[in-house]
């Protein structure tokens, strides 16, 4: 069954982001209570027409759809498990960040008192949301979904459903802010590096753009297939050779004074994995050293 | 002056990749004449058509533009700095990987020399030697690059000349490739963080490849200016919310038993520099620590 109507809706937490989902749904039409511990956070959004709820209960029992984008999990228990039966038979639509384990244990606790919960994760800054290419990440309950999906779409949509195992939206979310992570720091280390011969970064980036499209781009996909496949060779550019280059690379940062540290653990991940009979695999044969935790530090 | 008729070239070092760009020049009509130190490395490229040198410096007598890619700086020295004024007056191409000083060091040795130095950096692999969208990166004599610009681009028609400090191919060279190391890894820490899950690898790279274009992409350019500006405002996203959610993303991590020395170092990039005060600056602040070699390890 899906929405006919524009669904009333329940914001709680009015932070930088939930004010934004919450203007999202006014603008929208939708029957749209808020709630935040401060209070005052409220007010644009009251102003903008949404109802003001004075406890949680209320804004819980305004709406079947509930969201919640709160600091945390802690918050976001502190606020909802007092709430004994006010959730049951709504869907709870959890758009606060957390592990993937943190995610998976809500859904229990939720399943436990009959609560339909779909947990999210935004990729996206709060100004972006409601723009096409937003996109949010959906995990857990797939018939709360498929219910609000136009609801949920309202805020990005680009958003897309991943499957059952509530921590999915989690794993794909730190997945992707960690490739975002290392990518933009790698360019800071590059900007770093060229900035000491007094290149702008800004002359730099072009450079690392079309990098990224043209080599970077293309091999992710080859890593992957390699990746899936369980096996990793590379004749053009062995692992021993990337090593040695690796080398090269450290000492040109050392040269110039800048820090090592992160490339010094790359090249550690390399010389275990040759280390481990990987010498004519390539760059995908890391994931086996990466898949390991580390016991000594 | 420029190149009129296809000029003699000599190559000295043909392992993987000097033996590509031998068979480039030949296919494209330059006379070539090819050494390497096992000679029988020559014989196929004798066999299209090359001239056989029987020593380092018959190849370099052979021609006024001489091309040396070999393993590393000491290698090349090896070859070259025992020939006293065979090269002089003649172009030098190295296109031996290296550091920026290392690169700086052997324009020193060749101005010595009355050597005409070029310092090249290979952004492609062998087979992609040729293709119009190879890049090779030069600087050093201006002269040179200019007077041989139509060869050298045989090697790659994007290649590009970036100044006169013999160091700048060099510093983009292993600024680009440290951009891709850690875009690379950070991929396959993404992909073994939702293999956990057993999402395949490839179904995880095209969020990778998207997110990539849209956020990546976009965001490099705004890291280059405020580095360039040397201030960093980020409201949005402000730094010590990056650390929380790193902490968040390390965890993660660790549930699911994956090294996690990376993100621990970006992390504590992050952290010193929220300790130094850019509470409220955004990513691109990490340069600042970046750029300072760390004297606790
Ligand atoms: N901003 C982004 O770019 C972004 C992007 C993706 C995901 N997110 C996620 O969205 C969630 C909210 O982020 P935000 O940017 O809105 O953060 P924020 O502006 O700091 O707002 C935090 C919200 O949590 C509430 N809160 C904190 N502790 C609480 C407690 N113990 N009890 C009740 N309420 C509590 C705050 O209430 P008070 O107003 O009373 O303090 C406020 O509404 C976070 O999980 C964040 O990771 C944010
Ligand atoms: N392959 C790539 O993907 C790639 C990409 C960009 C840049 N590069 C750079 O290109 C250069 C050559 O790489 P490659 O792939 O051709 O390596 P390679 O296949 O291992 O060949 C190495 C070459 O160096 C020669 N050599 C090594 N030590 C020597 C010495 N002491 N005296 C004389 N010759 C010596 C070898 O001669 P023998 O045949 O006698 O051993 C061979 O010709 C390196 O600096 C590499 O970093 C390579």
């Amino acid at each position: 069954m899906t929405e006919t109507n524009p669904v009333p809706v329940s914001v709680i937490g009015l932070g930088a982001m939930g004010s934004v989902l919450a203007t999202a749904l006014i603008e929208n039409g939708h029957p749209t209570t808020v709630w935040n511990r401060s209070p005052e956070k409220a007010d644009p959004l009251v102003e903008q027409g949404a109802a003001r709820a004075t406890t949680v209960t209320e804004a819980v029992q305004a709406s079947p759809l509930v969201i919640v984008c709160v600091l945390d999990y802690k918050a976001m228990y502190e606020l909802l498990d007092p709430l004994c039966d006010a959730l049951a038979g709504r869907v709870l639509v959890n758009l606060t960040t957390g592990t993937p384990e943190q995610a998976r244990e809500a859904a229990a606790w939720a399943t436990h008192r009959t609560i339909d919960y779909l947990d999210g994760a935004i990729m996206a800054t709060p100004p972006a949301i409601g723009r096409p290419d937003a996109f949010l990440l959906y995990s857990g309950s797939q018939s709360a979904f498929e219910r609000h999906e136009a609801t949920l779409k309202l805020f990005g949509d680009a958003s897309t459903y991943f499957g059952a195992d509530p921590g999915l939206a989690a794993l794909y979310d730190i997945g992707l802010l960690t490739s975002m992570y290392m990518s933009f720091t790698g360019f800071l280390y590059g900007a770093a590096l060229v900035g000491t011969a007094d290149v702008k970064a800004t002359a730099f980036a072009p450079y690392v753009e079309s990098f990224l499209d043209g080599v970077v781009r293309g091999g992710m996909g080859q890593l992957a297939q390699q990746i899936d496949e369980g096996h990793y060779p590379d004749d053009a550019s062995p692992l021993a050779m990337q090593a040695a280059g690796m080398t090269t690379f450290i000492k040109a940062f050392q040269d110039e004074g800048i820090d090592v540290e992160i490339l010094q653990h790359i090249k550690g991940l390399t010389d275990r994995t040759v280390a481990d009979g990987h010498t004519k695999a390539g760059l995908a044969s890391l994931i086996e050293q990466i898949r390991t935790r580390r016991l000594v530090p």
